[in-house]
């Protein structure tokens, strides 16, 4: 099996952006990490989103962005895993390069949501829960959020205002990312005073609706340096599922598939929690900041609020996570979230982050589909 | 990298199952392909589907089967590429396998079309099409196939009756397969009279809308005797593109990506089209069987309604096609027709094609998204 290496990376800034389509915003991501990889062809293309044909009424998405990118005639496949579907186009990106079945792969997340109405989006974000036993009931994606950080403030006697930390943070990192959505800090007592969405869940918990395209190609890591100076090793892939239904799984605080997917990255790692030098979570609510911190081991159950509310997250702490902004500062386009991840996490690596540099040999992105059925851990090391 | 058999296959019939759900049908077809290949468990379940958004309100849908087939928590993504989404997830299990990895795969095809209006469905197939230039004009996928079927007539002076011979034996060959949908010889006569549906394609022309699923249970080739006295060698797999709007290409009745992945397949398998002992392609249309034929080989070109016309195409001809029922006959529940198709060769391969077996060492699938911009070709081999 070859070792792969990540050679280019490439992002749109996440927005709103009504002037371009899913195809636009795909493009401009994979012809960007093309150019910084400096290289105009690869052999395939593999493309994580999750919701193209419900929002943009286009299938089909991986063979259109190849065709528009001009990357003629590739191989060209689309993943899909939920809010996972961009680590779970790694995923596949990885194991092309790692079987020496492809040399030079391009894996673009992309996500166009803002075109329709957001009552739409929220019934299409739905689809990743389960279709006949959680949503005919009524379920959307925040009220099951809502019932997670409910239990977990019951369970640990924790008031809503512990978790205040994680949006702070986010929006501070986001700050000195240019390609954030957000460049507004927030303070604690905006966050604690934020209009509720589905109580105890409010509009400062959660991450936004928004569009977004980001990329990276990879190659054997045995020709990483005749493309890039830089190149970033993938140390670790992994992916876990769980219960879908969150009503199936008999401790619904635990995400056990992220403990899962933490452990067998940390095995084919050969490091622990206390070697990653910074942890891109899936904040996408507040409550999953803290459950994924708890599962990947930087915190005991209970505790993961606490490396918030003690400053242990930020850019100086024991585990700085969401260092660009995160799902919340910097965006949430579902499928294109676990792309920017890596592509930030080789940013830091490549000591590109600039006011937000980490000292940062290793740095982990895990990325979560649904409500933690589906979750991809990967750990990246920058080659020295 | 490591060499991949397929060591178990199952298969739900192809009908209208008012009475099962898209995970009813995918948990059906996965647990029939670990018994088959005499297994309980897996590494993890690579599922091509394309609509399951659109028609059943579900993503996430991989990890969804991978629950309800009790796979506890494996490896689970989707993976899309149109009608071609099930010979797409074939390619991921295979590089999976290839790569080192994953030993043990499930891959599965599943599409539940028939619980929406056909108009809801014709319209969420025409996904595959480019959503801003094709059916923003009003395309449909069935008018697409009647452009290049009108094309092809005027440039190779043929009628609508030279197609007839591939919708007949399609028919013919579906009789005796008990998964098949349709159990209902036609005629010549029949096919020549057929209700138009977008002239000339009519309704004996094209493949029903339809619910199935199928699976095949992969490992490393050094393995596979210790599940099965039959593996079947997966020679070949190589994915293609085209340009995705029809009006982008410079020769319209040239599948381009059919042509471009067979070549692939041809050389990696050291084989050429004369070697072929026969041939599941993709008649989803019947001018997609004639185009087909051409691009991979078989035929020159404006010569593949020929094959038809002179028997060619038949179980006792020189290149049997549809040799369970193709599209025409054993249906087209289009994200689970890629592995249909493989499910089928391996059938052949086994020497349990009953009474439609064909003398065959080496067999061939080639999986179509949208009127040809992916192409995804398998060839397999029996292990003597």
């Amino acid at each position: 099996m070859r070792q792969v290496s990540i050679i280019g990376i490439g992002q749109t800034r996440v927005n709103e952006h009504w002037e371009k389509s899913i195809r636009d915003l795909g493009v401009e991501a994979v012809l960007a990490a093309l150019r910084d990889a400096g290289t105009d062809s690869v052999d395939a293309l593999y493309l994580g989103n999750m919701l193209s044909g419900e929002l943009s009424g286009q299938e089909h998405t991986a063979a259109l962005i190849a065709d528009h990118a001009g990357l003629g005639g590739v191989e060209a496949l689309k993943v899909e895993a939920a809010c996972a579907a961009g680590a779970a186009a790694l995923r596949v990106g990885y194991m092309a390069v790692a079987s020496g079945v492809i040399d030079l792969a391009v894996v673009c997340g992309v996500e166009k949501m803002t075109d329709r109405l957001s009552e739409e989006v929220t019934a299409a974000l739905a689809f990743a829960a389960d279709a006949e036993y959680e949503v005919a009931q009524g379920i959307s994606f925040v009220s099951l959020n809502a019932l997670l950080m409910r239990r977990y403030m019951h369970e640990y006697g924790v008031e809503r205002s512990a978790f205040a930390n994680f949006a702070v943070n986010a929006h501070r990192n986001a700050m000195n990312n240019p390609y954030a959505m957000f460049h507004m800090p927030i303070t604690e007592e905006a966050f604690n005073k934020s209009r509720m969405i589905a109580e105890p869940v409010g509009l400062l918990d959660s991450a936004p609706i928004c569009d977004g395209a980001a990329a990276v190609v990879l190659c054997p890591r045995s020709e990483a340096r005749e493309f890039n100076e830089r190149p970033v090793h993938i140390l670790a892939s992994a992916v876990a599922t769980d219960r879908l239904a969150v009503h199936d799984r008999s401790d619904p605080l635990f995400l056990r598939a992220a403990y899962e997917s933490a452990q067998k990255a940390y095995e084919q790692a050969r490091v622990g929690p206390g070697d990653i030098d910074l942890f891109e979570l899936h904040d996408a609510f507040t409550i999953m900041s803290a459950l994924s911190l708890e599962a990947a081991g930087f915190a005991a159950r209970g505790q993961g609020v606490r490396l918030a509310q003690e400053g242990e997250i930020a850019l100086q702490g024991g585990i700085p996570i969401c260092t660009m902004g995160g799902l919340k500062g910097r965006g949430h386009p579902v499928g294109a979230t676990g792309i920017y991840q890596i592509v930030e996490v080789v940013q830091q690596l490549r000591g590109e982050a600039g006011e937000n540099q980490v000292d940062c040999r290793l740095g982990m992105a895990q990325n979560i589909g649904g409500s933690g059925a589906t979750v991809i851990t990967h750990i990246l090391e920058a080659l020295s």
